[in-house]
């Protein structure tokens, strides 16, 4: 996956719009009522594309799976790919209920009567407590106002409906040039809580109007899910409900990409930058966060082995909790770092920390070197923590990002159902 | 294992007097400055036996490995299993230092000097901050005080000089006749943070006068870890210093125990019931803990899948945090079976919460119960709850043991240096 990773950012161009960035999408979002909600957030959300699309998801692994993952999965399956909208709902998961799957359904042909396309086209997720269930009377009521209520810049709304514990909204979106067309790839995402790797993600909408296969789009965001949101750890907590889809519409008017070719890897690119920079969103605004931990880990004999040192650091709770206190605790990272599932020389790694304040070696050959508390203490109170490890074992490197843990996300979780 | 479990205590009697209850073990432990300290809390401890001990013992399975680790595995494997006396200290773990071998070292032949024996037969486990220089000069000015001092009721005095982040000292022994002879298993331990199942577990001492062979006291050492130390989860990071050693002088006269016969069977049941409840008092003081947190997990199809489930419920952080705001966010136990690396059949788990407050059923048949919120809410006031899971779908069965995710947790691995 070096490829993706080492390709510079140029040619492509971050512009505004979220999900209805790319050509022919338009969105909506709204406050349905789901929860008794005196603030009245918004829980419900439907992003649509003017022309049928070609889809592709990734879902939660997680055994025990929400009905909308199991509704979605069919609905891809039977149009051997294809997807016309995706709807979206918050405060509730849906998952573990004996009526669940018919709720999803049903919040799926209330969408595609509107729409006039088989309920088959449509994709559904939905996020929120597990076990509670799902009120359909709220989706009844305001599924008019959500589809006359769409628009071309209705993205924000859309990206603020699926939110959680989230404190902001988490939209990016790229510009690049393919085949002689301008094509966009834009996306939206919830994060917050019960994050951990090697799972899906958490709810993810990309949309594109470049012209891709869904084999492809398949591919690609099979790929690129491995090395963003798969590294992204909050609290090791797989959800039931993981979802990440990515529709392409192909009004960009390119020529298909439907093999591995040139344009593949650009789009490839693009949507690498869409993924990777909502994942850092996703890690800086885990619940209860204070600092963006970023870990990168080279001269690895394999990347597995790399991505295996970086997950094992980034979701030490001890580690997190001393970036918290910007305490510079760093045995806790060489203890990390000796109990990942990964084959390497203990006496040579070294490890060293950086922040816009300061960098500072605390790691070399295994061994602690003197350092400075003073400096230290400044390098931590910044934000953005990078944690640079080399295995100097090979050539290999990977990253994963996460937060540190506080008293906030215990607070949250504490008490999240109220 | 389930031989293990399902024994009735018959005929074991708790007693007093932790490391020092068999026959012809003492033990001190005193304040010696290997840290600066205002209070001035114990940091040294010596256990001794009147005659060489077989001995056995499990390690860290971190591949970065402290020190006394390192030396104590060189000390029984030059003996072949013997050992005469154990030396632990606090506030300092000796790991990651370029000269910490010869630190440790130097603490052997120091304790062995005064108890004129060979280096070889000194066992020493340290634990405290990783990456820190060890200073020496604390043992050697003290360890005259700390051999003088040794009594047959020292046990207390050691069992203090080994807590870090512990608030209460834990020393359990039983009595029992083997053999026609009264023998006797007593052990401490010291616990707190840094927990991690699938290891060998923290510091802990076990001693009896039962004559044992050092094959069958590995043998006995390792069942036992298995499902007791192995099943307890505080928060996931694995220390680089656990070590965890049985020492048998035989003193209590019985015919030496050399094979699998009903005498072994005996006293492995005795070092099981001081091990699993070391176990629970480590899982009660976990760093920050209110509650201790026990989960059953039965009809699995394999031990394995049974302990796979209740070890991934037992270290949720969302869970562990519900449990701490007393939440019945139960969903977050579905979710936590779902992600578990074992087979079973997901439209059968059942599962009910109980504590000395009430017992309720939360789910069945893999779906939601509905429940009284208020019944809950008196039911999760308690100090101690455990989680019953049945995956009906076989009759192997396992427990594993934690606690709850508060702020004091954030708070004192924030700051844990200081």
């Amino acid at each position: 996956m070096k490829d993706i990773k080492k390709i510079i950012y140029d040619g492509y161009e971050y512009i505004d719009g979220g999900v209805c960035a790319a050509k022919g999408f338009c969105a909506n979002g709204l406050y349905s009522g789901i929860k008794e909600n005196p603030s009245k957030k918004f829980d419900l959300c439907l992003v649509v594309s003017d022309e049928l699309c070609n889809a592709a998801a990734v879902f939660t692994q997680n055994k025990v799976q929400a009905a909308p993952v199991t509704v979605s999965k069919a609905h891809l399956a039977a149009t051997g790919g294809k997807a016309k909208a995706f709807i979206l709902n918050s405060k509730n998961a849906n998952a573990c209920n004996t009526d669940g799957i018919e709720k999803s359904e049903k919040m799926c042909e209330l969408a595609a009567q509107r729409l006039c396309v088989p309920a088959e086209q449509i994709l559904i997720a939905q996020t929120g407590v597990i076990g509670q269930t799902m009120p359909i009377e709220p989706i009844e009521d305001n599924i008019d106002s959500l589809v006359y209520g769409l628009s071309y810049d209705g993205n924000e709304k859309a990206a603020i409906a699926i939110m959680t514990t989230d404190t902001v909204k988490k939209e990016v979106a790229v510009e690049f040039t393919l085949d002689g067309k301008i094509c966009r790839v834009g996306g939206m995402g919830k994060g917050s809580g019960m994050i951990c790797p090697n799972m899906a993600t958490t709810l993810n909408v990309i949309t594109t109007d470049c012209a891709v296969s869904s084999q492809m789009l398949k591919k690609a965001l099979s790929d690129v899910v491995k090395v963003t949101y798969n590294c992204l750890y909050i609290d090791g907590d797989q959800s039931t409900n993981d979802t990440c889809a990515v529709m392409a519409n192909g009004l960009a008017g390119n020529t298909i990409i439907d093999s591995e070719n040139e344009d593949y890897k650009i789009f490839k690119q693009a949507l690498y930058i869409v993924m990777s920079n909502i994942t850092k969103m996703l890690a800086k605004d885990g619940e209860g966060a204070t600092k963006l931990l970023e870990c990168n880990v080279s001269g690895a004999k394999t990347e597995k082995d790399a991505l295996a040192v970086a997950k094992s650091v980034i979701a030490s709770d001890l580690f997190k909790c001393a970036m918290f206190g910007e305490d510079a605790n760093v045995g806790r990272i060489a203890c990390a770092i000796g109990y990942a599932d990964a084959e390497f020389d203990i006496t040579k790694f070294c490890v060293e920390l950086s922040s816009s304040k300061g960098c500072i070696e605390f790691f070399r050959e295994g061994a602690i070197v003197p350092f400075s508390e003073e400096k230290a203490a400044v390098m931590l109170s910044d934000d953005e923590i990078k944690i640079n490890i080399t295995l100097a074992d090979g050539d290999a490197e990977a990253t994963a990002w996460g937060c540190d843990l506080t008293y906030d996300y215990v607070k949250i979780n504490g008490d999240y159902r109220t």
